[in-house]
């Protein structure tokens, strides 16, 4: 057992950090300002983010978070502190990566299951910041945590599958950039349960395709990063070679892409709450309040040691999620993932809470960063099945070593 | 000790509950189709709200906020009730009955402490409805849950008095019908602690004032009601006529403004917190996962019954705070009102929080009215003086009681 | 709505606070060396309550649980503030005032179920305080809270009842003066569920009757009160007379004692959390520590206010429930009940566990009574069904009032 | 980064588990018979316990906490996992062991501090298992986690020291075989505070000392491991030779053992918890209520999944903390030594009282461990400091952070 970073890894740190410190976090006012330019695109990327972007590529910090030869070929437990660095900015430094959701996702998806003709058109362009992408499951109308709810129809028809159905919270399909979707959807719904989804490609002008409206999280529309959309899709005709793998394999496809999601997930959350914990200590030691600063006051100090104490467990329980998704595999790591998945966003969330106290009406306002974060943490406790749904099979699974013995 | 509502309560609940019922729940859709029109005029009240307060005003639901003979004349007691009813529609109900802070704050306070000028200028206008108002006490660079720390002026000149400051976070006053504004400074900076400060009524239009920006909640920027305004007030000249009260009275007065205002915000906090746990079983009857509605699911049951149990102690100690005030005064029943203070919104947050769970996605979106209700709560837990600072009190208070016995 | 106590409950409750002052407080110290005694007999009464039972006989402060004619009268909401003062002293007033559990139920049974040899057998000594009783329910091999659980078998054989079972957690039952315990069994397994079950009234010294052990709660024997009684019942045999009301009526029977024992529990449970705080707060003004008082440090301030708060909603929602059962019934108040089941306990629990550590190694230790106190109380959440049983419970009435508006 | 363990780890806990699941769970029984009998010889060990010894010494299981060649020469990081295994059965592991506390840090602070003659008097029959021993630090007047408030003396007298104070909460010193206290107390009163204090050496049969009584930890007397006694220390006079270290080395050398002990207890604490998952899941399987197993409901499967989310935290946290401890120092590792302090306790409390919740009142019974592992891990938050006092001086390192920055 051994707790230090390898040299790679540490490496990759230090010049991260440097970006980090030159470029990223002194164009955080710049993205506040632009998003704050009454005539701006409203669901345009900010022009701030295009020039981190160049800055990062020329670094040698871009497509991280791909393993093998498309990206930096970097493991789980490798690129997981770098995912921790971006999360200390997250509006702008996974972009300026290229390594934010749901692009990263779909590039992962579209490297291990699309065809070469798949890859040229889509991947290509996705690995080089050319476009960007979103991926629709969620739907408004059923539990989209049980897949077997979904009710968007994908249907044979000659050369074309024709694509039915909504689906909201399709996070980045505001942004005109947005290019492709990648849609779920039952193309067998008489199927046994795992084997009626299918995958396939829509480009965003598609004829049927209409962006509704973006959703809200909390109040915030999330433009920076394309929002979250609304969409439908009537009677919308793809060729058939836009069916990723083949018919009945969207569930198995899914499955494979949401493991590496929601652990990059945590592991940016984690970088949120060291930021937020930053923020809470700057706060504390520069307010007054009764005649002494907050960081002098027993039940701020408590806020922060907390913080500190829940921050360290979260990060080694993600850390040894992506050594083991590194050493036994996606599926062998599944307690795991569904562990951090429960745990990280909860800690995360306490500890936003605690520092929006600290900061009083600024801490609600656009004047720190902090109600974003939470809002946009939050929805991690929902998103990708609710912690409720993996408690319970995580539950599940602890039972079964009990019972097994017991028979 | 009797735990039923007096007749005239229980005659206003019903005729409270068939105004919502006929005419408030209906009005939602409206409003919120009002709200998302982008052709609207920003901070301007929505239109929907205009006709509500006309039906109030003819079923003889208006101003029962106030006691008295200006008001309907109701005890806290009386009015607790009522207000909890209006809280389940926290956007509407409150304004259309002109029992919407921060203008009821405002007048109750010209009708105690303004003269007859002040009361004939614009006490008239706000209980007649023309006119809004808004109460400038927070400012962004101190502490001001500590009044000490207060660095707005109000300096003699003449026959007038001159403003100097910067507020934040000043409810309704991006509304261009709030008119006047109720301005907390200093006079005699160098006073005794609590003798420093006055108050004074600042005309919107006045020259030196800038309504600089709406401060967002959360992301929300709550325009239905006017937004929370950055204000900056420089070099601000007012008749000398406009102070309320004498010279170093402002502290005494917002004292006595902020305690019906803090049972206000607790009473109709419990009735969004009776529409969220509505909403939740609702949800949780229509909503099926794996195979059983969430009405069936244990981790659900469990959070509706704590839900029930939270609401009714919530609402008792607050009826009791009501029943103090009514029978020994606000300084009697001081104790009491910091109570409620800490513990109704957290209550109600936790209700809040389960009730967008249960919701999945809608939850957090503009599709349901939770998101923004939660963010609309979550500042209770920092306005008018953050949790921290009323529990130390309190404590104060608790230890004193053997401090005193020991001597 | 009123929230001061009646003339008779003042009158009750200054005559017993100065009994609590002038007898009960003096003699803890006495109880506590009875008790420590090496020589004693342990399960026995320890003589210093002999000694406050005349007193509080002198004092007409005697069977003040008990309504109607054979008791002192009182409705519940004039009960209630009454016991509550004597759970401050919780192992002393109840027992003094013959106003301790199991035996306050039992009599209650008695009076509302006994026919009139019963009562002379039973129900006389045990108002005049002369034997004390025991409930005979909860099953060591099955979830009890459920009562078709139930295995104990109740037979009639010609003029009597054939008595086998094992029972356990029978308090009271280890000190000899227990004379008699009420069994639950099932007379008709096979008939409908709520109707399998009688109680009937078997004397200790019957012969098949053995008192195997003392259970114990978190390492205590709870000696003082008699304990709490592993019992085998095996072929006893009892005149068939000792019947309880009519075969079948025990599940009955169980609801009707079960609501009262209920909110006597929770009020005395107040009156403990009232003397948690204040040892808590005699130690945080005692005790230094680097440098100040504990009473100054902000981590014991929010403790001892966030307690305060607790007690009082807990305390207001028990008062709302007795008055609940004065004027609509004990089935009219049942969701109340259940509520108060569930808030008090917990509420009770968080604050010993902080007065346990303000206190140290103290706090866990026998010379202060905050770890005795902690665990009687802990039980208090599983006991007559854990809160998991009626949140349920309580979620589905609540759940109830939305599916009956749907159909 | 690597989350494996080291094959020497691996072979021994493989050659523990098979002495656990061979001797020590088959011996649990025997304990509870022994302790049970009222004829036996109260605070001593029970005889159970000399067998398994012998047992762990034939297999090569002894001494397994002590580093060096005096030990089994284990790094932190390679004991960690095995005193986790004995957690599992804590009352009969460590001491079969030869690894249970106070011994342990006994034997490491002679091994490090005491010169030859002290080794060979005390270290070595403790080593061997012949004697045990104590360690006397708190008091009973005063917050002994401030080692500046000690008021026990310890005063040269030619070529003794004289000793004089009052202990309480001495763990291990009601057993008549525990021969030895190391008793904190002051030379020099008013030197600088950290240079106060020094340990001596003081034989149990020495003139002077009274073990006075059992102190109880929740009604438990924990005489299996000796008890917690008060001792009263009245002119005991001692060799100057007993004295450790030098003058003035107390508190120096009193920091140095705590590291350790404080990571011992905790990852035993976490072989507790692993004990009380596993209870609750058999529990769960087992026992039906209301037509269904407690596993199959889903507010105990959110316990289950829980726990072991908490579990997986606590552990990491544990590991990386002796991993530090190995590689940079107890003082590098000072803020993760606190961090477990406060994190492992709470989430092991945590989850005994939801495994003593599904056990119902078996859970607070003598017939399952959980309770008397519940009164045991409790202390652990106000042992060798309360959480406040840790958390306050984490709180403060972490600010430091920012201060430096900022100067």
């Amino acid at each position: 057992m051994d707790f230090s970073y390898d040299a790679r890894t540490e490496e990759l740190r230090e010049r991260l950090g440097a970006f980090m410190d030159e470029c990223v976090y002194p164009a955080e006012p710049q993205l506040a300002a632009e998003l704050a330019d009454p005539a701006r695109d409203r669901w345009a990327i900010p022009p701030v983010v295009a020039g981190l972007r160049e800055q990062a590529r020329a670094r040698g910090l871009w497509n991280l978070f791909l393993p093998g030869e498309l990206g930096a070929g970097l493991t789980n437990l490798q690129y997981a502190p770098l995912a921790e660095i971006t999360g200390r900015s997250v509006l702008l430094a996974p972009p300026a990566l290229n390594c934010a959701a749901p692009d990263t996702g779909n590039m992962e998806l579209l490297a291990q299951f699309g065809d070469e003709a798949q890859k040229k058109q889509w991947l290509e362009p996705l690995l080089a910041g050319e476009i960007r992408s979103a991926f629709a499951m969620t739907e408004p109308e059923v539990a989209s945590s049980d897949a077997s709810n979904i009710t968007t129809r994908i249907e044979r028809d000659g050369d074309e599958y024709v694509v039915n159905g909504r689906k909201w919270y399709i996070t980045g399909a505001m942004n005109p950039d947005c290019r492709v979707f990648i849609v779920m959807g039952k193309t067998d719904p008489r199927g046994e349960p795992h084997r009626q989804q299918s995958m396939i490609l829509v480009p965003r002008d598609t004829p049927g395709v209409t962006v509704v409206r973006g959703m809200t999280v909390f109040g915030y529309e999330d433009a920076d990063h394309g929002g979250h959309a609304e969409i439908l899709f009537e009677d919308v005709r793809v060729p058939a070679g836009n069916l990723i793998g083949e018919e009945g394999s969207g569930f198995a496809i899914a499955q494979a892409r949401l493991g590496p999601g929601r652990i990059h997930h945590c592991m940016r959350a984690i970088g949120v709450a060291e930021r937020a914990l930053e923020l809470m200590c700057r706060r504390a030691l520069d307010r007054v309040a009764f005649g002494r600063p907050l960081a002098d006051q027993g039940v701020v100090q408590e806020w922060i040691a907390e913080a500190r104490v829940r921050i360290e467990q979260a990060r080694l329980l993600v850390l040894k999620t992506a050594w083991l998704m590194d050493t036994v595999g996606n599926r062998g790591a599944h307690t795991e993932i569904q562990a951090i998945k429960i745990a990280v966003p909860a800690a995360v969330e306490w500890i936003l809470d605690k520092a929006v106290q600290a900061h009083g009406a600024a801490g609600v306002s656009q004047d720190s960063p902090l109600a974003q974060l939470w809002a946009g943490n939050r929805t991690l406790r929902l998103a990708d099945g609710p912690d409720e749904v993996h408690r319970r099979s995580l539950a599940r699974r602890e039972l079964k070593r009990y019972r097994t013995r017991e028979a």
